[in-house]
C-alpha cells in the first residue's frame, strides 16, 4: 500500500496531543490539487504558506521550504489526481500560550481522494447558499490560512448537499467570500473582488485570477461589496484549488446572469496550472 | 509510572492527523486545578464546556458527561497538586469543514505540573504587560473557550517572563481580558469587569466572582471599559484557575492602587473552592 501521510518526513497518522495546532490551532494549511504527480500552483502555496508563517512569527529558513517540497514531491509519486493537504503547526509544547523559544514547526501532510466535480455546474454555473453565519473581524489575520476555522466550520454546516457552496458576509454586511473560495463580479469590462483587510482566506486560484486579468488588461478592484452588489453583476464566479473556477447562476433563490467573462477566468487559471511551477 | 493522558478513556499520547481539533480548531477546552485529588469548580468547568458544545453544535448527552467525569476523577487519582487540561474535538473527519452528522467527539485529557505562583505577587501585587496585539471581533464566538487561540498566542508572544500576564484590547480600543485571565476593577463598592459579547472568554473564576459579589451585596456591572478605566480604578485584579485573584499593582508602567475588595475577592475564591463540587 502506498503510504499517505507524512509527519515531519515519516510515515505516521498520529501527532502527540501537545501540538500546539491542536491546542490552540497554532499553524497553518494548504491543499494542493495533484495532477499526474505533480502538485499544481505549487509556487503560489509555498509563497501563501510563508506570508502566514511570517504573519505567526513562526521561524523558518531555506532548507525548511527545501525539506519540505521534497516530501511534498515524494507524497504526490503515483498520484494520478489528487490533494494534498498540508499542515504546518509552530510545534509541540511551550507553557499555555506561550511558546518555547526553541520550537520545532511540525510539518503534515496528507493525500486524500480528488473531489468529483459534475459538468453541469460549469455548464450551467450552480446555485449559491446565503450562510446566516457571520465572520467577526479580525485584521491581524485577515488573509493567511492559519488554522483557527470555527467560522467556516459553522457557516458550512448551515446546509447539506444541496449546493456546492455556501456565501459568507461579515458581522458589517460586506460579502467576503465562500466558506473554502474566493468571489469575484463580474461588471462591464472589470472584475471585482472583495477587500479581505478584515477577515477572509486569500485564495491561490484568487491571486491567479487578480494576476492573470491585469497581464490580459481586465481591471480587478478590490473593495467593500455588498448583497446588493452580487445581484447587480453581470456575472459571478467562485475560485477554489479545487473547483478551480465555477459559474455561479444564482443565490438564495435569485437569479446571477452567466456572463462569457468567465469563460476567460477558466482559460487563465488553466494556462497557470499548466505554466507555472 | 503513573498514566497522564487519556484520549477517549485510553492512555495514548497521540491523536489521528484527521482530528478536527487538529484541522480547524473544531473544539472546545477546559483548564482544571486539582487539589489534593480533586477538580476544583468542577461544575463551572463542565456548565462552560456544555455552553460552548452547544454554541458550536456539537451534540452531546448526559451519557457523554458522565463518562467525562469518571475519567477526570480517573486521572485525578493521586494527584496532590496538578491542571487537568480537557479537550473536546469534534471527532475525526469530514469533508473539508463539513462535518459528517455521525461523528463522535473526541475527548483528551491531560495532567500537567501545577504551576508556581510567587508569594510576592499576592501580597506586593503585580505588574501587566499591555499587550500591543489587538483581539477581533466575533460576537458568534465570544465567551467560549474553544480551541482557535492564534490571537492569545500572539499576544502572549510579546513579552517573556518579566510580567505575569498582559492586557488586551479590541481592535476597538475596548478593554476586555489577560491573554489568559479576566481582568477586574474596582471603583468605589463597585466591581467593574468587560462585557464579553464581541471577544473574550468568560472565565470560571470570573463567573465565581460575579456570583459571590452578588450574594454579598457587591454591585457587577458587566460594560465596555478602556484602558482610561483601568487607571482610575480604585484597584485592579485578575483572574484564572491558575493562580486564582491575583492584585494588580501596575500596568505598561503606571501604577495602580491596592484595595482591600481584591482581598475579599480573593476570600469569595476560596470559599467557591472548598464549598463547590
Amino acid at each position: 500500500m502506498m503510504n499517505n501521510t507524512l509527519v515531519n518526513g515519516q510515515p505516521s497518522a498520529h501527532i502527540s496531543l501537545f501540538d500546539r495546532g491542536l491546542s490552540y490551532g497554532d499553524g497553518l494549511f494548504e491543499t494542493l490539487r495533484i495532477e499526474a504527480a505533480k502538485p499544481l500552483l505549487l509556487q503560489r502555496h509555498i509563497d501563501r504558506l510563508c506570508a502566514g508563517l511570517i504573519c505567526l512569527k513562526i521561524p523558518f529558513n531555506q532548507m525548511f521550504i527545501d525539506v519540505l517540497r521534497a516530501e511534498i514531491e515524494q507524497l504526490c509519486k503515483g498520484q494520478k489526481q489528487a490533494f494534498l493537504k498540508l499542515i504546518i503547526t509552530r510545534g509541540a509544547g511551550g507553557r499555555g500560550y506561550r511558546a518555547a523559544e526553541d520550537l520545532e514547526p511540525n510539518r503534515i501532510l496528507m493525500i486524500a481522494a480528488a473531489a468529483d466535480y459534475p459538468q453541469r455546474w460549469y455548464q450551467q454555473g450552480c446555485e449559491l447558499y446565503l450562510c446566516r453565519t457571520r465572520l467577526g473581524l479580525n485584521p491581524l489575520l485577515a488573509g493567511i490560512k492559519h488554522l483557527n476555522r470555527l467560522e467556516q466550520v459553522l457557516a458550512r454546516s448551515e446546509w447539506q448537499d444541496q449546493y456546492p457552496e455556501g456565501l459568507v458576509c461579515d458581522i458589517e454586511d460586506r460579502l467576503i467570500e465562500g466558506t473554502m473560495s474566493n468571489l469575484f463580479l463580474i461588471r462591464g469590462q472589470q472584475l471585482l473582488t472583495p477587500l479581505l483587510n478584515q477577515c477572509g482566506v486569500a485564495g491561490v486560484v484568487r491571486s491567479v485570477i487578480i494576476d492573470s486579468a491585469q497581464r490580459h488588461a481586465v481591471e480587478v478592484v478590490q473593495r467593500a461589496l455588498s448583497i446588493e452588489d452580487l445581484f447587480q453583476a453581470d456575472g459571478v464566479f467562485i475560485t477554489n484549488t479545487g473547483f478551480g473556477v465555477l459559474p455561479v447562476r444564482g443565490c438564495d433563490g435569485r437569479t446571477i446572469p452567466l456572463s462569457p467573462m468567465i469563460q476567460a477566468a477558466s482559460q487563465w487559471l488553466a494556462e497557470a496550472r499548466r505554466c507555472e511551477s
